[in-house]
């Protein structure tokens, strides 16, 4: 019998995070206030995050202790799997050794829950009650459900209208694991009745749903936001991935060439690729590949710069690579993967020449993800394909070239809430989105008077 | 930090099924013809399913090879892990100890896919070509696509119109996995042609999709059956889970006061007690519960007859629990528990008093559901609900008396396909079918004169 998957025990679990600013040549730069155009201080984002939280996001510590208590709620679905994909390799016809590390074991179906879970528990001990955030296709929104119902906190969701209206499901979801979720824009914030008012019959969007949530974080009582993706302690979180990957590649007395995973926000990514970036800065030789959508080509297309995390302008200005934060990206169904900007951690690792960015189309993502399905069983997320592609592409290379290279990739989600997908892809109905050059150089022509970091 | 979760390694999966009719005191009773009323054998099955199936159908072996292609598939998912449910018990105030097995982690969410696989790796073997099934709410279609896609067979699921209709992503699910996936009844058989012009706008039923499947078989070249349950190669393929438990219990180094599973048509609820019951028959102390709907009470209300497997009374007569093939049960949520009979060898474990039944309503199922999701995260499938109300029950009762026993239940699957139930309770529109006790009497007037196995 082959070794298909290798597990670690729950004593095998890493019992810190790994902080990559430790390990970073150009340290990060620090956010600007939105109004002032200034560094901003741990002070000034307090009444948006907890205190602790606020500490992990500035700190230059290489390894941070994880609490029992979140390791306790974690090791409901962690350590998670390690996988062969001899099928795959078959399939493909490479000499590549496929792995894939399995995040879609979550409850949730993602590797969401794993920053969900930390953040639900600092809100906590800092004597938080209560918390807001945004949600796109629901992924976050359900996973920090899970997590602030686990501690006892409530939440409240913002949840972009068509998607609300579209996926019934993850918003029962979200109402199982007990929080409350509206559609956006709503009537319970200022900005969302204006919104309202003035575009009664508008599908909402993350930007709006984050402006929303931001006036209910800082107009009620002990409550705070909570971010899924792009801030440094999201991306620390999620290095559990990472650092359980490599406890397992030990085991089985090997380690991978390639890592990969998808790009939205960055933490998956991050999450799977951060510990193994730390031994490439210590001499390691591995390449690690960030994938994002052609149709939103923050990292092979945008430039690095201090923009807005959110559409109406109101977060601090982080220093990342992007394509302005008024840029919409057209509505290919890798949700998870529709964002303007990059975690400045990732687009600070893309500048110092540790990581390489690829984009693919979508129907090329759905062809590699229904191969995948069919070879090995498990349906990926529409943003897990984006890692699948570029698995493919290399696996291929490897068949070209004859060597029989290691692939690690992160398989960040199943697909089986998000389907509809796939269903177009069998009717050759799915549409290829491409960004134009000409959309491109516009959006880069009014980021031209966007703060520049120093580089 | 707490052993929340107990994995074993692929090297320790069992090799074997365990075959419990080797050990029962009173030998299984054959099945008998649907025209002749006489008892039949293999021959008699083989336009139905593949020799090597109808041999282990039949068999007393105690255990039975489990073949390396059909363990290197069930690797993607297992072993599953083992879970001790610790903030249930804080939820319950209980000094029982609550482990729960997870076959929620299987790419189809469910146990489904134990049989599944094998039973395709089976036909595949015997030179079958192609699989023709029925399915009610697409557990089980979703399952075998995922199999036989796997094993490279083309795959025909009829699936009863009204979940076709009211569940497009299962249907989208099987598609992604390859299979051919129609609404029940069908233009594409005889039968299905018959009822469509009788009844045009009839919502299926389960007993008309098996006729549908059955014909398909018979008239189509290089084609088989596939049954989800009920069946005994079904329960020997299940005993995977049990086995598992076992060995993971030992890993712990203590044993379950009691076993319990949900129980629709028997497969979940054997394969993880049967390996149990055996240690019971040997001597060991350990009560095995299995649970049902209070609104479909085949072991508890039921009788021991002579039966068909469907609705249209075309299968062999099956000796069982039943509450008669024409028994249609109310539209709750837990799909999977909708059937008239119950397996044979679950049927004789009762009557050898190695079994106790006990009965739930729907809203009391949602409520332990609900507080299990709240406290362990993972939200079960409506079936699963039935087990989690009587482990409720047990660790309530241990509460009572101070007793801390152990507890193991069988998660049979996770609910994020099926959340409506969860929709429907929170609102507080759940409603409670009961049977009553006219119908149940009228039920078991009609079954008079069904033929009487021997006792």
């Amino acid at each position: 019998m082959e070794i298909k998957k290798v597990f670690l025990n729950q004593s095998d679990m890493p019992r810190q995070w790994y902080n990559i600013a430790a390990d970073m040549s150009t340290p990060m730069q620090p956010p600007l206030h939105p109004g002032t155009g200034q560094p901003i201080g741990p002070d000034d984002l307090a009444p948006i995050f907890p205190m602790n939280l606020i500490e992990q996001e500035v700190s230059t510590q290489r390894w941070i202790d994880i609490p029992d208590e979140v390791l306790n709620i974690l090791a409901i679905w962690r350590p998670s799997p390690l996988t062969r994909a001899y099928n795959l390799e078959k399939y493909l016809g490479t000499p590549a050794k496929i792995y894939f590390k399995d995040e879609s074991v979550s409850p949730s179906g993602s590797h969401k829950p794993n920053t969900a879970v930390a953040q639900a528990y600092y809100n906590k001990v800092f004597g938080i009650k209560r918390i807001a955030t945004e949600t796109g296709a629901g992924q976050w929104g359900s996973s920090l459900a899970m997590a602030t119902q686990l501690f006892g906190l409530e939440l409240k969701v913002y949840m972009v209208r068509v998607s609300f209206e579209q996926k019934p499901y993850r918003k029962i979801l979200m109402r199982t694991w007990g929080a409350e979720c509206v559609a956006s824009p709503s009537q319970d914030t200022n900005f969302g009745r204006k919104m309202l008012a003035k575009y009664p019959d508008t599908p909402g969007s993350l930007g709006i749903a984050i402006s929303e949530a931001i006036e209910d974080t800082v107009t009620s009582k002990d409550t705070r936001y909570a971010l899924g993706s792009v801030l440094n302690h999201v991306m620390l979180h999620q290095t559990i991935i990472g650092l359980e990957a490599q406890k397992q590649f030990e085991y089985l007395g090997t380690y991978p060439d390639i890592v990969i995973g998808c790009v939205g926000g960055g933490s998956n990514f991050a999450g799977v690729s951060f510990p193994f970036i730390r031994d490439k800065i210590y001499g390691k030789n591995v390449r690690i590949i960030g994938v994002e959508p052609s149709a939103c080509p923050t990292l092979t297309k945008g430039t690095f710069l201090y923009d807005f995390g959110d559409t109406a302008a109101t977060t601090p200005l982080l220093p990342m690579h992007t394509l302005g934060h008024n840029f919409i990206p057209k509505p290919f169904h890798a949700g998870g993967l529709r964002y303007h900007g990059m975690a400045p951690l990732v687009s600070q690792l893309l500048l110092d020449n540790l990581i390489e960015p690829q984009a693919y189309s979508q129907v090329k993502t759905y062809e590699a993800g229904l191969a995948f399905a069919r070879s090995e069983g498990i349906v990926p997320a529409p943003e897990t394909n984006h890692a699948i592609a570029a698995v493919f592409h290399e696996a291929l290379k490897c068949k070209e070239e004859g060597v029989a290279k290691t692939i690690l990739f992160n398989l960040s989600g199943h697909g089986i809430m998000d389907l509809t997908g796939y269903d177009s892809y069998l009717d050759n109905k799915l549409v290829d989105y491409e960004m134009p050059a000409e959309e491109i150089a516009e959006a880069l022509k009014e980021l031209e008077s966007y703060p520049k970091p120093k580089v």
